[in-house]
């Protein structure tokens, strides 16, 4: 498996530049006789899509995919399906004044070290316009989930929190995230966090978010333990994702200040089927789920690029003064909200394809 | 890949069950000609090793590694390396009550559920006890780092919060680590944890932890970007440890409520480098060391195995009352500090050959 | 990994189908700082490209290569690689009227097995037409191992026999191979091979070759011995171009009528460095280069799409008799030459990576 | 995935030289609650034990397996399996003359070239030896196969060609195959190599061989075309074998001399069923599986270790006469029946399950 791969059965072979002709990706190992058109795939992406309002980068791009390989007649054939983005509006001017520089919080430093040549347009690969494609490919792990897993299953995040305000998670309406330009599920907050992002973009600051995924429906047996725990599998996904720097399970960090008897779920059974008492596990027990709603959350550090001069320093070794112009995201989590959900769709896809292959062809009698 | 293996190129596939005859790995990709007994390898196994102190579980286990292929004459032949560590002290009368109960918090029930057949002595598969193996594999990985990095390299955990109870940062001193039973870096707060665990212990309960791992002397470019990424590879590699649910790199989860000036790291040449003001990033950018120390933080959760006992159901679906009895770490998270460096180690190694495999044959002239 | 992807640490993963919109494949782990244009790739499509003389198909296909990421200004930058190839010749009404026959020999009785759903139109994914991507990442490698190993490096495939016609190996020359339309080392072979394959053609049938392929200068100790061992990957490498029956490398099948003492390569001291007697073993000792050239030899088998009614089934259980119109070439085997040394270019690239990755971090003492 | 390691699902990771403690390996993914036990596996193994008759070396190993982990009450709970075989002949002093030399046609050299040390005894990990933890490996994979496929499935290989004898395909009776010394179908052709194979051992001379393996009952579909073929990765598995220098899929290279109208298989309705007029496709199309018997034949190199003596180099560079003593097969070709087998099996388990995997959970309505 070369590196800019995601996935074992189902998975994806990602490529493309911010400033290159185009992104994409080949989705490989899709299930065969799947309902997908380009029709089907655009409206994960437009959720995505950058310039939808004021607090998202203001970059103009359509996003628009193009299915070129892996269907016939509207239906998936089991081959590899290449999914194409072309770029439209690069403006490389923008960053033709920093080619030589170290953006601060960027990647422009290490992919220099690493490779000692680096497309320094709009940070090139290391763009957070790559996760477009993990949106598309996402999407067609969520339509093939739906068409297997049913009604029941659907996956959803939003944001939980901007900077240093949190939602009430008593007022946490899953209808509510579509409904504001925040992804966000408790509609008093979101209303709240209007003019917090205003007072960020106008001073040319940014900041962070956090983001709570969760993925129902899903049932009991997915991960394949040691090394294939299906937590295991999240964490490297959402890890992957652009400026994310923490994922926590269930209950996360704050289990850790609890006691034994408070951090357990206890079980009881219910019209003959097993409930749990609480989800501190998050539905992942031993790298395996539940059969509970899987739970996630991730931190997304603040936007990097921003209108305050940073210091750094360039390729030649001169300290210099780093302003980013260009048009960035005050807040990058917000957009991030589609992409966790594509990378969650992928590894359960991925997870119930592999579990299905080793158990599913023995029965136990 | 099947999935009881974890790495790329230098990577190990484990087996072993909690109560079968033996538990171990085989270690493959090892770089030929390093110096490696058993005589080196046990040292690393002795830190992690059951009933040193009353703060970990009372079952004894020698946990003596034995090497059974891949070296000659003392040194590595770059075939791969079986290491065994025979199962000793069993007792499986221990656990005979609890065969057709579910453990609250524990595995038993998921295993059942996805594999339909279950070893349910302590835990089999899922037993923490397997961690010992990565332990042993990470020990090869951390002698041959060694070896390759030279004296600036070096990979130091330790808990940095029991329960409640924080270290004070500024007290923090890593020769002290190794000198109380908690590994913990804080002298003055190891000695208040004492009796902070033995109330715990006593009352049959358990608590969570954290730990911090610091890798230094961690060369730049390591990372292999979109997705092998050098923190989606630790994530996932530290999510895999039992018990853990979240993951943070550098400043993790604390960094979505800064702004983006207060959450990048500035640069400044300094005597003909590259210094950085902070690490918030934690090392990695984009997915690539920068150079800077390598930091991630663990959440361990409670030791499941608790006195008290808990709601859950059997096999056969009838509610039942579920008591612990066995011998149980009061806090796992103790025992993982070896075993989060063992895999930081694992990954480190990985990582540095696949850069290498890239980057070392063609000079950039 | 998933299934269209080949390769460990340099790879590619392909698509596209052969009367879709476009085929292409996504190069990975490509070393940075190497001068690749599509320039400098279209050569080795130009080889391959139908429609050149009369013994191949007359589809017409430019076969243009266009480069959509991974290099900037004209060097690669680590990053993958995406290499298109647009279908422009796709007369897809040639092939309407076997829409749902199986043609004898060709992949659609199987595919439809498999799937469920096929794409009919030119045999879709499992047409031959795919092998012009393996020959653009082929293309890759080439150049990367030509900067990597020098002048001494070079892969050269050549047609040996067609249908019961053979070369004689005394008249081997290897500048005659780009002078005929066989890429024949034997010129006179080849003015004679001209006269039969016309009437191979004008009969509307189709006959087999014998490819040999030796890869020049190419250093002791490449190849991964168990599983990855050079010959190994090489079988598979080449038992995956369309129509490849079989491979041998070395003395191959001839080898088995042998007696110890003459299959067995002697060595002897010659100037200071280890000569061998002859290379019955092609190169490879226990799955690893010994230093002498790595030869093979693949079967193919006769074009199956001839214009002789052949008996068959359709999908609705007809008995049918299937006659292949389209263009096709009279033997498959020519235009496979290039693609072989393209598949040979690939694994030894990616062996060569593997190798330094294990070898060249740590020295021997 | 490692380079010991075979197979993608299910597979295995090999370890262990011919004169270490133990050779073994870690079998993974295997599926749950299947009935295995070492009195099952050992059967397997007692086929390829060597000593069994004046036609194999007489080197005694008990060739006892054992079962490490990954069963429970006698069936397989889904985890990994480690079977373990210790070496208990190991006369390492036949060996100590040579320890510095390198023995023509053997992988001394090779290994010295790539690792810069190596484990002289008896060939360390190069040594066929390692071939019994396959035949341990593809035990199990054929007893899941018989569990899921039932009495229509089965692999059988044989011996059709030792020296320059081959058997007379019109004498073929599988039921012959296990009756004589030589794995061979054809009992009269058997008994007339029992006096060549005299001749060549009491010369100390050794010979070639070339086996067919044969897969029955093999569903149409298996194989995951471009690149996991079904036809590439028997390739690769078969090449993976010590000596073989030569696999074919069907009529192999004898197809390339054929014309189209002769090479392909016609099919035809009978009962309902597809029926195919002949098999020179191997039972595979595209890479696909086609359900009719899945057919290769491996060329084996004779054994390299003859008393006769043969002109090499030492590790210093001096030419020398190695003369290899010890105790050594004639024709290794027939204790590679088995291993044929095992490997077989180990393809088909593992690209069944692939298959299920991608195609087994979404109907195609």
């Amino acid at each position: 498996m070369t590196d800019n791969q995601f996935g074992t059965l189902f998975g994806f072979t990602s490529f493309g530049e911010s400033h290159g002709k185009a992104i994409g990706c080949v989705v490989d190992g899709v299930p065969p006789n799947l309902a997908v058109t380009e029709a089907d795939i655009q409206p994960y992406l437009d959720r995505r899509k950058p310039g939808q309002n004021r607090f998202v980068t203001q970059r103009r791009e359509a996003d628009e995919v193009e299915i070129l390989s892996g269907t016939f007649e509207g239906r998936t054939t089991g081959t590899p399906i290449c999914l194409l983005i072309k770029n439209t509006d690069q403006r490389s001017k923008d960053y033709g004044e920093i080619a030589h520089q170290f953006r601060p919080g960027h990647a422009d430093y290490t992919y220099l070290q690493k490779y000692g040549v680096r497309d320094y347009r709009g940070g090139g690969r290391s763009s957070a316009r790559e996760t477009a494609v993990r949106v598309a490919a996402g999407a067609i792990a969520d339509i093939a989930l739906k068409s297997i897993l049913g009604d029941e299953y659907g996956i959803y995040a939003s944001v939980v929190q901007i900077g240093t305000h949190q939602i009430d998670p008593a007022n946490f309406d899953r209808t509510q995230i579509d409904q504001n330009p925040f992804f966000c599920g408790d509609a008093k907050a979101a209303k709240s966090w209007e003019s917090y992002l205003d007072e960020i973009r106008k001073a040319g600051s940014s900041t962070g978010a956090i983001i709570e995924i969760v993925g129902n429906g899903i049932p009991a047996g997915l991960g394949q333990p040691l090394y294939g725990k299906l937590d295991a599998e999240i964490a490297a996904a959402m890890m992957s994702i652009n400026a994310v720097k923490g994922v926590e399970i269930g209950g996360g960090f704050a289990l850790s200040a609890l006691d034994g008897a408070q951090a357990g779920d206890e079980m009881r059974m219910a019209d003959g089927k097993v409930e749990f008492s609480s989800n501190h596990a998050g539905g992942i027990l031993g790298g395996i789920s539940s059969g509970q709603p899987v739970t996630a959350r991730i931190a997304i550090k603040p936007t990097s690029s921003i209108l305050t001069p940073r210091k750094s320093v360039d390729e030649a070794g001169n300290n210099v003064d780093v302003i980013t112009k260009g048009r960035h995201d005050p807040c990058v989590g917000i957009r991030a909200v589609p992409v966790a959900e594509a990378m969650m769709a992928c590894v359960l896809l991925d997870q119930l394809m592999r579990h299905h292959a080793q158990t599913g062809l023995l029965s136990s009698e």
